[in-house]
Order: C-alpha cells, then structure tokens, then sequence
C-alpha cells in the first residue's frame, strides 16, 4: 500500500474513536445523549440549509469541512460541557495536543489543511468560523427545546447562562439571532429552563 | 417564525431520528453497532480526504452533501442490510415513500435539491454519485476489517459476497480498488472472512 493512502486510512480509522465521545445533549426521542459524531453530521447539514441566512458571504464546503472536523480533538481532550466553567480551564492546552496528535496522522499537506480548518473554527474569526459556530450552538439548543429542557433542568441551566452561550449567533446571522431569542422566549413561558433569580415576572 | 424557515428547522428536527437508525456494522472498539448518522458524518469526511484518487473529476462539496443525506430515508424505510437479498426487494419502493415526506418539509426549492442528490446517488450514474458509493462501501470494509471481521462471521458472510460488493469502488476508483483488493486478501490470510467454498488453497 503506498503510504500517503496509508497513512490517509490511519486517520480515518482513528476517528471513529469520535463516536464513543458523549456530549450532554439528549436526542429528541430521549433514548440517550448525542455522541460528538452524529452531532457533526447534523451540523454538517445543517450549514447548506441554512447558509442563505448568513449575514456575510460564506464558502460552505469550508464551513461543512470546518464542522465535520471541528470536534476531532475530543478523542483525546474529551468533551468539555459548555456551562462547566472549571472544565474550560485547561481545555485549550488539552485541545491543541490533540491536534498535535490526531491531524498529523494524515500526509503534512492534508495535516495542514486539517490543522488550519480547526484553528481558525477555534479563532472564530473569518465569516465561516462564525457561521460553524452559529450551527453548533442552534443544533443543541434545538434538541434541548425538543426535549423541554431536560438536560437544562438536570443540569441546573438558567435562561441568562443559556442566553449567553447562544449570543454568537448574532455574530453569523441576525434571522437566526431572532429566531434564537423567540425559541427561548418560549423555553422560559413553557418551564423548560428556570426564570433568572431576579425575575419580577 | 418565518414559514421558510419554520420549514426548514421542521426537517433539521425530523432528521435526529437517523441517529437511531442502527446499521450492521460494529464501531472498530466493538462497544456498539453504528449508526446511519455517525456513519454518514464518517464518510462525508472520508470524501474529501480521499478525493485526490478519483478517477474523474469530482465536485467535492457535492459529493459531500450527497453522502449526508444519502441514509435519511432510512428514517421511515429502516436499514436494508447489504448482504439481505430478501429485504432488498422492495427497498426502492419503501425509500421513495421515505423521500417523499422527509425531503417536501423543507422549502421546496431545497426539497428538489436534496431530492435529485439522492435520486443522483441511487442511480450511481454521475462521477459525484459512483465516488459517494465508493465511500459507502470502503467505510463499512474498514471498520469490519479492524474488528477482524466480526460482523462478517456472526452473518456468515463469505468473501465472494464482500467482493462483488465492492466492486463499485473501482467504477470511482482505480487505487481504492487496488487497496481494498489488497485488504481483502488479507482479510482472508489472516481468518477475518470464510474462503469461496471451492477454493484449493
């Protein structure tokens, strides 16, 4: 076997070590929680559909490849639950070992496009960094609103902290800001995640 | 809520339904069989990793898409195991049904959309859908070969049948085709799979 296919093949094996990483998001008919494989596929998806709301320009192959390979790093970093703040400490320098390890399974040219995809969906900088994110965060506050909530209340979520988590959407898209900040209005009449403390409603 | 993008959210809801889709493939840690969604996210990824050995000139955005949604009709038509010559009989006819509701509750011009790329993939006509199909074959082949053949022995799948199964992979493919007939004779040195019955070795 040549060994630029070799090591391509490495690479793809390795990764379905991502469908063993479990994320804090119940799916919708609440047999179980995601796994960080079938959330990219979701995402992944997503992005094509939902592109003609995106504020700016976007090149959406990059952002379905930005997607796809954006949660790869959890093989070896794991999964870091977005409202444990003491988990995010160190998430950074776990994270950037991960990629060390796992994009530079492929041939360096591959590595390197890999490497910059993932750095620059971390940066979320370019309007294709914001747009991915905008589609990772949409994707499991929809699964959360499906299950009203379940996850928000096991976990003790509040609206403010779930506000805040989905405040870079605004970044990518205002149509999805709006429709974001409607879902959630919902979320709070229907009890699907605790008032703030110092509510007077 | 806009209708549009009601629309559109509606079938982003629907489709979580294909991580529960189970396929007779077992993840290479042998914790689990795969599922149609963390399956799709594999390929899709595989595609433009392994586009530099296409035969034809591919555009790989749309090979991509392609292959994530090349299985959603499997969320009202089930998983048609490949090796189940019974169960493939009236196949078409359970996934056009699937394609007609799943695809028509988006809007329609991405209901056609997505429509013809999966009419495009089943034909397996286009440069685009036979490198979509080579994906789909080589991927399920890797993760049986890493499990040594696990899911091959519990269905008494013989090698015969794994060959004629893959030999789409050269109609997209001429160095996929030599790898894989190169994996697949050692599958058969090293016991993964039971040799042809006549054979003299």
């Amino acid at each position: 076997m040549p060994t630029r296919l070799e090591d391509q093949i490495r690479f793809i094996t390795e990764i379905d070590k991502l469908k063993s990483i479990i994320r804090r998001t119940m799916l919708i008919d609440r047999s179980r929680d995601e796994n960080s494989a079938e959330h990219s596929w979701h995402i992944a998806l997503m992005a094509p559909l939902l592109a003609e709301y995106a504020d700016r320009k976007i090149d959406v192959l990059k952002v379905m490849k930005m997607l796809l390979i954006h949660d790869v790093v959890e093989i070896d970093a794991g999964d870091t639950y977005c409202y444990d703040p003491g988990a995010h400490a160190d998430k950074a320098d776990r994270e950037q070992k991960a990629a060390n390890r796992l994009f530079n399974l492929l041939p360096s040219d591959q590595a390197t496009e890999l490497r910059s995809l993932w750095e620059e969906f971390e940066s979320a900088d370019t309007p294709e960094a914001k747009f991915a994110h905008a589609m990772d965060r949409l994707q499991p506050l929809l699964l959360n609103y499906q299950t009203q909530g379940e996850t928000w209340r096991a976990h003790g979520i509040t609206i403010d902290q779930i506000r805040k988590r989905m405040a870079p959407i605004a970044l990518a898209s205002t149509s999805l800001a709006d429709y974001v900040r409607e879902l959630l209005n919902n979320a709070v009449e229907r009890q699907y995640v605790a008032k703030p403390e110092n509510s007077r409603e």
